[in-house]
């Protein structure tokens, strides 16, 4: 194990029927909010109204702020930052899946600050204060619902970067697993995907050879991720499935999973930021494309691990060498992100083979962003290889 | 999974050459802060001067409580508070293991408090405020370093009680493996024994029937104790064995693993108080001659789970019946505790058949003040006969 910091100061609120909680919630921080929201579906399934309902007999005054897109993008963050400071918010109230809270971060950061918010995720400053924020999820995936980062696209530019901050861990975040019942069944088998990928990032990556801890608090989160997604894909209704998938989902990302494993990288992140940067693809759809071949390419290199992958995660024999035991648990996942629903290859998602050297030449900034010093422009286009 | 909340903001600080750190991370709180500590031991392995040295740096003024006991005790903790009240400290700095940390959280209670500290251990009060409380780990067992509870015994009433408030999660813990090479053998074994038993309890009292995230923590986090512990017997100083079992130790009682698995109780601890309120007897030690009796008892009653834990954790074979699988892994368990060096029956620590009535009697009350209604007298006796 290697040095470490650890310290996530989120209150979790989990359960059905927590929702008018947040009124109570919200009232320790500010009498006047900015409600930021995605489409009009917060509205059809109720969950709008339980959150005015109970903002309202907290005596909250709130300032709506609707319209966030799956991959939010700066125009739309300007928008939000302008109008917290005209409105002088003394807080956020994020209501959605992860793209509405990653928006919502940049918001707090960006009204507490005077000059350019894209700076931030240049790394050119680094966050100095921000609106306390307040989260009410309803869907299963980022984990954004309980750690310091958000990932914002500059559409412009064509840049899917990234912020982190202590400042913008959310104060509370209320996860009540009924409010994704009504998730498709795509997205929600999306959701899975990238919760999976948030924890093998650090544990394919890292250097250090033994990780009792670690490696069993991941395999164990998989395990759970994958049964719970079986039930919810045969009953999307299922309540003890959501809420397994929805509280591993965070478990997944608040930084336990990488607590003492020493440096690591999220190379699956940077390939598929280029994917969903250029094309209309859900982060969690692109991933599932993506994590297979970069397995593939990986395992090769450095098969043990991914041998261990094999075994603990899938029950894998061992297959005479760790690289024939490896492929066999690429295989397998790679199975299962199908039977799920997902595209495992660039072709499953209309992405053109001819496509690869622009989207590695993409891919590149945020490797190079990350100090990912191994992921030149070939290297990422062997990877995109693998996943045809 | 049911319903819960859960907020930790404790901050550890995690690693070899760490301690350094305590001054700058004190000042954030206080400029003169109460040094608690216990006997001379700090002072012999250089730990002492670390934090003096690092104190004096960052130019922070402190006052000395040393004296504290393993089972820490009433009357020490009033003489604690009146000296925090009298010098005017801004904060406490607790150097040592998980005694030293319980009686400088009661301390951070006492000295903003102008009743009788008792009282919030008989839960006549809850807290209103506390003392920002600091800590530097010596010893890898109670997990004190990231929770918000507290153990002192009344030694004239003979009761071991504890205390729970938010005011008295650490607001920072440092941990620094290397300070743990020096604790003996049995006090590291103890410890091991002690952290398994603040995750066992809620794994085997919980009444749902499908956690799939709670029980894989929980049996990877004793896969974890158990490999560390081995790798300690052989050699006491391999860090990362003692960086492990710190870690996994810490782990085992910040609220994480009984996150969602509802009502849960510590019936083996309400049994072990009663031990070591009457014996010279260590926590651990207690707990290692309680927990296979306990086991044994209730594995009759409800034996699937504890099928579960064998197989999982020992990889027992299905033995043909629950009863039977289970029974031996609780064998297994306690041929382990007995290999590293713990009592495993009431006669290996000399403690008299004769005086279960009198251990049961007193067991009641705590058993009585956690809500443990199934826990009679005549029940606590029929456990600790399955501890003979």
């Amino acid at each position: 194990m290697q040095n470490f910091e650890f310290c996530n100061p989120t209150k979790i609120i989990f359960g059905e029927g927590t929702i008018p909680r947040i009124g109570e919630e919200t009232k320790k921080y500010a009498k006047k909010v900015l409600l930021v929201y995605g489409k009009s579906s917060i509205k059809n399934n109720g969950i709008y109204d339980q959150v005015v309902t109970s903002l309202q007999k907290a005596d909250i005054a709130f300032v709506e702020f609707p319209g966030v897109k799956s991959n939010p993008v700066l125009t739309h963050l300007r928008e939000g930052i302008a109008l917290a400071k005209s409105e002088a918010v003394g807080a956020v109230l994020a209501v959605g899946g992860g793209s509405v809270l990653d928006e919502s971060k940049a918001i707090c950061i960006g009204a507490k600050d005077d000059g350019d918010v894209w700076d931030f995720f240049l790394g050119k400053r680094d966050a100095q204060d921000a609106l306390p924020l307040l989260t009410v999820l309803t869907l299963a995936a980022t984990g954004s619902e309980m750690n310091c980062g958000g990932v914002i696209t500059n559409e412009e530019l064509k840049q899917k970067f990234n912020v982190n901050s202590p400042y913008i861990f959310p104060k509370t975040s209320i996860l009540d697993p009924t409010t994704t019942c009504t998730v498709p069944a795509d997205y929600t088998a999306y959701g899975a995907v990238d919760a999976i990928s948030h924890i093998i990032e650090g544990y394919f990556t890292t250097s250090d050879k033994w990780l009792p801890i670690q490696d069993r608090y991941v395999e164990g989160l998989i395990h759970s991720i994958m049964e719970s997604m079986n039930i919810i894909h045969e009953n999307p209704s299922d309540y003890q499935g959501r809420a397994t998938l929805m509280w591993a989902a965070t478990l997944a990302l608040n930084g336990l999973p990488i607590a003492g494993i020493g440096p690591c990288g999220f190379p699956n992140h940077a390939i598929e930021h280029s994917l969903s940067a250029f094309y209309d693809i859900a982060h969690g759809a692109g991933l599932a494309i993506v994590i297979p071949g970069w397995m593939t390419h990986n395992s090769q290199k450095n098969p043990a691990k991914f041998a261990q992958f094999a075994q603990r995660v899938f029950d894998v024999a061992d297959q005479g060498s760790p690289v024939a035991t490896a492929a066999k648990g690429i295989e397998a996942l790679k199975a299962w992100f199908k039977k799920i629903g997902c595209p495992v290859t660039l072709s499953d998602a209309d992405i053109p083979e001819t496509d690869i050297e622009k989207l590695a030449d993409n891919a590149t900034m945020l490797a190079t962003k990350w100090g990912l010093t191994a992921y030149t422009k070939e290297e990422i286009a062997k990877v995109l290889n693998c996943c045809k």
